[in-house]
């Protein structure tokens, strides 16, 4: 009974416990009005639905779910797991957690759990029986949601006893604790999991102790876990065809989503980007979010269609960028455009946040105008690129366990960021309208034929062989300063960096310079390089690597500093492969043109050419190739189709040669048989 | 028996229980020299005067009293309740406060007591008592002040439950709070008063639920009142006749203070501007202070005779900025010219504040000069402006709640100031040389004849009509983005803003769009608004609202982005009188012009014309009117007196047509008959 | 026994607990080739030396202290107490520290004891003794390092009742305690010690209390120094011959040195300048340091091989600056070259922070080869200059009571910096090349020609008659703004600043004006100073002291402000001594030239004339004099070493006349007959 969207999921969170039915009639006209196919429900009504222990009140959800329906709307229905009633909080203090700095939390806010409480569980999972039991058969059911952006750090008693046990399962022994951890650093040798404290403020682990820190970050992982596992058990249970997920927070560092996501049937993300954002950011999190179930479609679960109101300044979506969003999701694999929210609330918190029907409670504005516009469009789309994927030659690898480590070591800077770096390198091929696949290390590398490993810092037991292997057998590879000095407990590997990667790279790194953020170092090329680039030498910024070359031959040398003349990037051939070293953070401009080379030796073409702030990507949908063509740019743009013709499917047009894109203009192109 | 000044009020804090005899001695002679008319005491001395629960220790003060007396000055005698003995906060640790963060604080600082500590209430009580009881009838008395400085926030078990009840008090059942609450969103519905928990950084609630926060900010102002009134109905049953007031602090938006000084006989404020505030900062706060008892004169209950110490950069006060900030204080209605302090304490937190008797201990400093020469100005000028009405014919609309509602809101923008926001539009009229004065929301309206209710965003109830009524019979109503968007509940309106007075400002707002700091669109000006001001086109920021007119004309409109060409300045007409409604901030050069045009259109005159930094108004004294004329510049300005003739008070001289001020200067004149 | 290094001590901490067998053999025959004669362990073993309570496990060190011996290498024992056990924090949490949060810690860092804990105590005595016992007639033992970096401040019910205890000891009464700390400011008196808390973030105390932070500060340094000589007593009565220290950490702020050290047998200090140091700033703390015992050399306990890992962007160690810096540790009296660290640690908060071997773990890198040249040139050296002392005839007066007060006061500025100010009047005569000794205020003054006392704020009972004496026995005085404001109760002089001092100085200070940051006022020089000055006119920022001079001489005036033409720069004459005063903090250029001035006036003579960034002092050692010379510039400079003839001791080169040295190069001169 499983239902198989035909159309592209348009609607999203729909709050109708605070609005009388009056207000809620009209929200279906409007809703129809809109094209709406699907609402998402009841994430915020624990309370309401369960006034105290035991005792449901199901009554409302029931008419307003068969209200929905009959107007033929499906609906997502959310265990309302995310905040629990306050008579939970106060009967059961366990329920709430402890923060960092050790205080017990009262009531209040939402994800305000601790995710190891065996009450919060049992009432939740309790909950999602009752809906289960009561909604599972209903028509209109069209997947499960469970409770909402996870992400609550807790530091209490009953977390530090689970984190003991959760270490004695790790590492077995103390013994072995103490040597992976290397716990005669400082002098922080146990003699039982007991001695072991959560790294908190209290105690400081929490920024002088990285790999505890990683460790619980790892821990509290895998705990929130088994408290969707928790619902989802009950939900499959009842409803083993239906889809169950949980959205993801756009503060996606906090818990390693691959884990998350693969108990989960999609990924489900909310898609917050900043105004000032480049198109490329949101680009390459909507690739990473398609990696976590390795290619396959996903949903774009939450967006704003107009202003936000938890930014420092607020802005208005501009006209068509509502779309232009919409549509960048479904490029990068979305198969859905769900929004928070439907109506806006009139109290609270995001009071102030866009919604379908703003506080003037009318469709007579131009944001409601613009989505009914979409919804027509999406109507018109059909299932043509459904769960379809998204092939890609080049690969990213990321990793949560290498973000976190990165991240928390002290040195030797302190402006690391690997979201911001992977992106730095990320742009390149974006730019060069090339498909990206983002991979977990773990990944299939063999279909790829580059490969972008950005800081790959912590490197876990086999990647180093895959990835030499992945060179031999023809590859090219892409590593950076920051490569291959730990291990998967975040120890630094006994030997030089890049440690197990040293023959694949063909060098060694004998030290790392920082550099303030104001100061530049100079990449010089080669004569040969220079050929082939259009300037002579590049900008470097952010760590210097002084490398020691064994096999590999440089490409360009520091310009500047005590290590002038020394090199700054390297090739090591291997096998029938290449690996190329980059010793420091070059300017924008060169990569660019790096990543150009490095695709055109290796024979992977552009989507198209085009010139302007497009953006392309291709989708393998349903009924065959389907191209994405979205102008970010203010000004026209077009993209260059060459000698085939194409169908506009938004607009009907054919198209053949230069497609000129208006400013956020969008075209979804299919190639005429 | 109560004392009627015959002259402005001249002396301030004085801590005697620092000294011995021999300097009190000195001061004595200190004072007369000064032309000291009036001290108060004993602010810091409750230790020294109640060394153990109920055993008293008055001696001391006996003498100082009858010492001060002697010498011919009166007291403003301050039970020292602001910084209970230590003993008390041993014994009865109920009396210290929780903070914000959950942690109880030990004894330590002044205004360092839990407000509804009953037995903090009751040894309060009994110490002003004894006070009342052994000095009531001394005829140096001449006023009673209570505490200091309210504004403490406690978060103890105590305050939560007061706080249950007052919202009992306040809503009747959990039903109707959880209306007014709005507590479906994210999930809040509470089913008793006992799951409500105070706003802290425990449950976030302080910055996540703005109206939990609002409600309890609201019940510290009323139960910090009741604390004043603790005392005061002691001092009231005691001495009748005698005045009770507390000195607010400068961090006034702590407290509701039109609801603190209803209960008081007079506002009496502690003036510290910033060496860089514009002049018209300190003006509007002055104004304010005369708006708490509806026009009533006041007191400038503490300002500083010369550098302060907590200032980031403790500037020397210049020469003659004293008396040009004393006169500052009496031309918007102080009766006072008060000063922390008389002399300076060698030790603790505030040993380096500037006092009348410096460290130096002599009265040969620059200081003491300034400030005895001023005392012989001050005698001179006798009573003749005491208890002087300053009447305006506009007035700004000031409100507690909607500052509170206004900044705890999530959106549009980080960057709201109500009061900054407020300077904004007050500082054109200032400079306009019109009397201004600052109204609660409930005042009578009737005999304004311009209202300026900037980001009027919580409309109470009853208030939209009545400025309804106020444009019908003739009035010119300005108002600005954020008007009328919530109720009293900080619930948004039902239906477009804003709300209430959408009639009254014959449009609606469809949405608001926050620009960033260093973005500015741009007022172009009708063609016929565009002969009135000087420029065609002003600048504008911070908000940009796209109004949707019904029966207002545009005046102005946007003049970049997507809204270009849409109005941005509207006014309707409706009865005899004029609404205008700003959608955007315009700049100051603007406001300024529009501000004059306003006037002159409702035939509010300026009280001279001027030139310079000059800032003139007027009191309706005892002997009629007088008229004060400042100059804050560096440079001499004039004032154009006309063809009148009057009396400069202060140097006797008659002056008409162009009365030039040096820098600094201060003439207060009165029409020769 | 005592081991009499015959040469500079040159290795540094070592934790072979990290290493297996292979690799410290391999690091034998690094050191080897190091030419390291001294390392310092096991700083961090508490842990693995007593597993549980009372049962130790020292096989292990004994080994390891063997090879290390069998090496010809000594040995510092540390004991390892900087670093509680866990089992210990777990069996007796009143080991654990309290925050000034209020938080009670949980175990995890070092220097993470209540340093008033009797059990900590009883511990560490306890495993002190047993390595005296084991090791005390050991070979290779060379000294014994108590703990690490001291420096934690506590906060627990212990350290508040010990307080307590030691206020009642220094101020016998409640009465004295009363009328020290000038209780009566804001109602703080109190009738027993027991109404006393320690000033914590509960009661703001910490900010807003000055003088009880002061003795609270003093206190922690009282108790520090019993928990160091817990230890050392120990430590003594085993071997009583070999010498004891604790290293002092950067933070110097923390502890009163002066007083920790008055119970070492040396200081010993953790050097880790910042990379953007005016070379200046590292030589005062080194001649603090030298003082700290009066004159006596002390060690440079740690220092830095490489790149730390703890600064915000950890630079390499330019070639040669490992070099420079170690020789500028010796140049201002250190015996020693010690470094933190032999082998990087491959785990733990600080695996990058630089090292001997590196993590490459190989000899075959730029900083090995370094070190071990200059471990070459080291035992060339031998014992020339050791124990040497620096004779100097400038003193500067540093106190750190006086630090603590004025920057726990509240005005007149916020940017009160002690060691900067220091630094500012310190670095005008260390370009000069003159030697500086800094001094404590009981220092004998006899000696010196020139004294200058930066902000003597807190001014101790019987300095300012000893300053008095100085200057009319001939001495010159130098003293600034903020100087004989308070005693050592931090309570202001009764009477004009600068209090004792003001007949010395023949003048008092009528107020002080605060500058902003970008404010500046001019020094406009007297006719006859400006013949002898290169300009009229200088600029000076920060505080101008308005004088009131009595008996001093104005030398230069204010330009600006409505003080101009007020006297700025004074001389007093006194006995046959100068006393100078500087009201306002002048240009580095004026300070540079006022110093020569002030030294050819007392035939103060420069070590030898220079050019360029060259830095040049002398140690009289055990065979005669030793000149340091060396250039801290980018590019070559010289010293002028006249017409008598010097041996570099490091190249065995013959000098005379200009000698130049390359960029971060060296020179260890000796006259030769």
């Amino acid at each position: 009974m499983y239902y198989k969207p035909s159309e592209i999921l348009f609607g999203g969170d729909y709050n109708p416990d605070q609005w009388d039915d009056t207000v809620i009639e009209q929200d279906m006209r409007y809703f129809k009005e809109a094209g709406i196919n699907l609402v998402i429900l009841p994430v915020f009504s624990w309370a309401k639905l369960e006034p105290s222990e035991g005792v449901y009140s199901f009554e409302w959800l029931d008419q307003i779910l068969d209200k929905i329906w009959e107007n033929g709307i499906h609906f997502c229905l959310a265990t309302p797991t995310v905040a629990q009633p306050a008579w939970l909080s106060k009967q059961y203090p366990e329920v709430l957690p402890v923060d960092i700095s050790g205080r017990k939390r009262t009531h209040g806010m939402r994800v305000f759990f601790c995710y190891n409480s065996l009450k919060y569980r049992e009432r939740a999972a309790a909950i999602a029986e009752e809906m289960a039991k009561r909604y599972g058969n209903h028509p209109g059911l069209a997947a499960w949601h469970v409770a909402n952006e996870y992400g609550t750090y807790c530091y209490c008693e009953n977390c530090q006893q689970k984190f003991r046990l959760w270490l004695k399962k790790r590492y077995g022994t103390v013994e072995n604790l103490n040597d992976k951890w290397y716990n005669s650093f400082w002098g922080r040798t146990v003699y039982s999991f007991d001695e072991v404290y959560l790294p908190t403020e209290l105690n400081d682990d929490y920024r002088f102790n990285p790999v505890r820190e990683l460790d619980y970050q790892r821990f509290v992982t895998d705990s929130t876990l088994e408290c969707f596992e928790n619902e989802a058990r009950v939900l499959r249970r009842y409803t083993p065809d239906v889809p169950v997920f949980s959205n993801i927070s756009g503060h996606i560092k906090k818990l390693d989503q691959f884990k998350m996501v693969s108990k989960m049937d999609y990924a489900g993300f909310d898609n917050y980007p900043h105004p000032t954002d480049p198109r490329s950011l949101p680009a390459m999190k909507l690739d990473l979010m398609r990696g976590l179930k390795d290619g396959k479609s996903f949903l774009v679960a939450e967006q704003s269609p107009n202003q936000q109101n938890w930014q420092p300044y607020n802005k208005l979506k501009r006209p068509g960028e509502v779309r232009l969003l919409a549509y960048q999701g479904m490029a990068h694999g979305s198969d859905s455009a769900l929004y928070f929210q439907m109506r806006q609330s009139l109290g609270g918190q995001e009071k102030f946040h866009g919604a379908l029907i703003s506080h003037a409670g009318t469709d007579d504005t131009r944001i409601f105008r613009e989505l009914a516009q979409m919804g027509k469009e999406l109507k018109g789309l059909g299932d043509t690129f459904l769960e379809g994927t998204c092939d890609a030659k080049v690969g990213f690898l990321f990793d949560w366990d290498n973000w976190w480590a990165l991240e928390l070591a002290s040195g030797p800077t302190k402006d690391m960021d690997y979201l911001w770096q992977m992106h730095h390198y990320y742009r390149a091929f974006y730019e060069y309208n090339v498909p990206i696949d983002i991979l977990r290390v773990t990944a299939d590398f063999e279909k790829y034929k580059v490969l972008v490993a950005p800081l790959l810092y912590m490197m876990k037991e086999g990647v180093a062989q895959r990835l030499e292997r992945f060179v031999e057998r023809g590859g090219t590879l892409i590593a950076t300063y920051m490569t291959g000095v730990t291990d998967e407990n975040d120890r630094c590997v006994f030997g030089a960096y890049p440690g197990p990667l040293r023959k694949t790279m063909g060098l060694w790194v004998e030290e790392t310079d920082a550099l303030f953020p104001d100061e530049e170092n100079e990449m010089i090329l080669n004569s040969w390089m220079t050929q082939a680039y259009e300037k002579s030498s590049y900008g470097c910024t952010f760590l210097c690597d002084r490398l020691r070359l064994e096999t590999a031959e440089p490409l360009a040398y520091y310009g500047k500093d005590f290590y002038a003349g020394e090199p700054c990037l390297t090739v090591n051939r291997l096998g029938s492969g290449k690996a190329y070293y980059l010793a420091s953070q070059p300017e924008e401009a060169f990569v660019r043109e790096f990543a150009e080379k490095i695709c055109r030796e290796q024979g992977v073409e552009p989507l198209f050419p085009s010139e302007g702030e497009i953006e392309l990507t291709k989708r393998n949908g349903r009924s065959g190739e389907i191209w994405f063509a979205l102008n970010h740019g203010k000004k026209p743009g077009y993209v260059d189709l060459g000698e085939k013709t194409y169908q506009d499917l938004l607009t009907g047009k054919r198209c053949t040669g230069k497609l000129v894109l208006e400013s956020r203009d969008v075209a979804v192109l299919k190639r005429e048989q």
